[in-house]
């Protein structure tokens, strides 16, 4: 794990350490290369617009790639509001504060072979329209859903927010066929809109729906990706208890998906078994 | 501003600063003494009961006040998560983080005698019970609805819940009067349960209510606390475009409860004009 510059951390006063004041990305990087970087980039752009930073330079968001080994790597990019204000008012003129961290990074083949079992998760996300589809500092709601469960058997997490809707997985978003078309939750009122979401979602027509976790029962195929893991097949769905609820058989269709998402990425096609 | 140990900050990939995961307490000192400790160390128990973390010994959260200048200060404290972990994944064991900073402070004694203008502000609050009323490091909404005006005349904002309910102010509880009772939001949704408030309640009976924002109309006198600023009265209330919407006298009934809250703080009784 490299990080900029070495060894640099936060001040004791960052407002990101602070309040959480900032936005960060997870960037797949392939021989120093990223993938889906349009995407990356736009997302901090919204983030930078909603909370009022100047977006940096590209130069500098890319600066980190020339450090990045071969082969697979993972590049996190943490921007903070810096220092100064007084209490919650942000400075007038926000110097903000631009870090990251590089590390080798290794995709769980299994999982994109075998797919995966999820569980729903107790917490529901509270409805927050300013911050929603954003990779924002806040994410105590994430670290309070995933300790959830400690099964390793247990791969992610599905949230609903407070009005029962579903939304997405801890780390991931969630996708499915039903009756013949992609689908996955709206991202408008909380949740993280992911980057590979939204390259799917232009690429295959995938419609963001409103809808309530029971529409699960009527999928013909479930995935949970995002662009650093790729895509999971879902194979079962145990409810927050952690008994059984849904189980899908891998198809044909899962293997489809799943080759347009990591064309994207640059990752191999699961074989179809 | 003194920080411990001195000029040290975070790690890059401490997890109160990658996340928000961990807490903090801002605490009123006078001459090395703190107010309100007990309530501060409950709130920090609770915090830590509901992130799963070990709740540090009294002596290392006391320990800074050895530092603490004569005079009027304010501690702050916060505790995180510490590094580790996967992802949103949190350590096993974790191992926290505990830091802080001492800073002088002077009270603003014109905002206890002539009382204060708020407005509403145009953020509505997520509703998510699982942190409601602690003071965790996700504050990116209190930031947010901080930055909704820039008018120095505008001493707070006061904060609606995502269904409506009258919540508290950005950074400061919210009290009223009406009908002769004292009363305060609820804080089981959202919000963060001030260490005075809680104080208050105690001592002077104060009903804990679910409310809108209408229901000031009726109070016969209104106020905004914490623990460190005392208690402000509030004079004006404007909705969030900044068109005023109510008024109140100041009256010997907000001096007897300012007086209440003072007496906690250690302050002084304002003038009764």
């Amino acid at each position: 794990m490299r990080g900029a510059a070495a060894g640099e951390g936060w001040p004791l006063d960052d407002r990101g350490a602070a309040y959480g004041d900032g936005l960060f990305e997870t960037v797949l990087v392939r021989d120093g290369r990223p993938r889906l970087w349009d995407e990356h980039l736009a997302r901090l752009a919204r983030g930078c617009h909603v909370l009022g930073l100047p977006l940096p330079a590209e130069h500098r968001l890319a600066a980190p790639l020339a450090e990045a080994p071969s082969g697979l790597a993972v590049l996190k990019l943490m921007l903070t509001r810096g220092s100064g204000g007084r209490g919650y008012r942000a400075p007038a003129t926000p110097a903000p504060r631009l870090r990251w961290q590089l590390a080798p990074f290794t995709p769980d083949v299994a999982r994109w072979q075998e797919g995966v079992r999820v569980r729903h998760c107790a917490l529901r996300l509270g409805i927050q329209p300013r911050l929603a589809g954003l990779k924002h500092l806040n994410r105590l709601e994430n670290v309070l859903a995933r300790a959830e469960w400690d099964d390793d058997e247990v791969a992610e997490g599905l949230l609903c927010d407070s009005d029962g809707r579903l939304v997405e997985a801890t780390a991931m978003n969630l996708f499915w066929r039903r009756a013949g078309a992609l689908e996955t939750p709206r991202m408008d009122r909380c949740g993280v809109a992911g980057t590979l979401r939204e390259a799917l979602i232009e690429r295959l027509e995938v419609r963001e729906v409103d809808i309530l976790p029971e529409a699960l029962e009527a999928a013909e195929a479930v995935w949970l990706g995002n662009s650093v893991q790729g895509v999971w097949p879902v194979t079962r769905l145990d409810d927050a208890a952690g008994r059984p609820l849904l189980r899908w058989r891998l198809s044909a269709s899962h293997r489809a998906f799943q080759a347009e998402a990591h064309r994207l990425l640059g990752y191999p096609l699961p074989d179809l078994n």
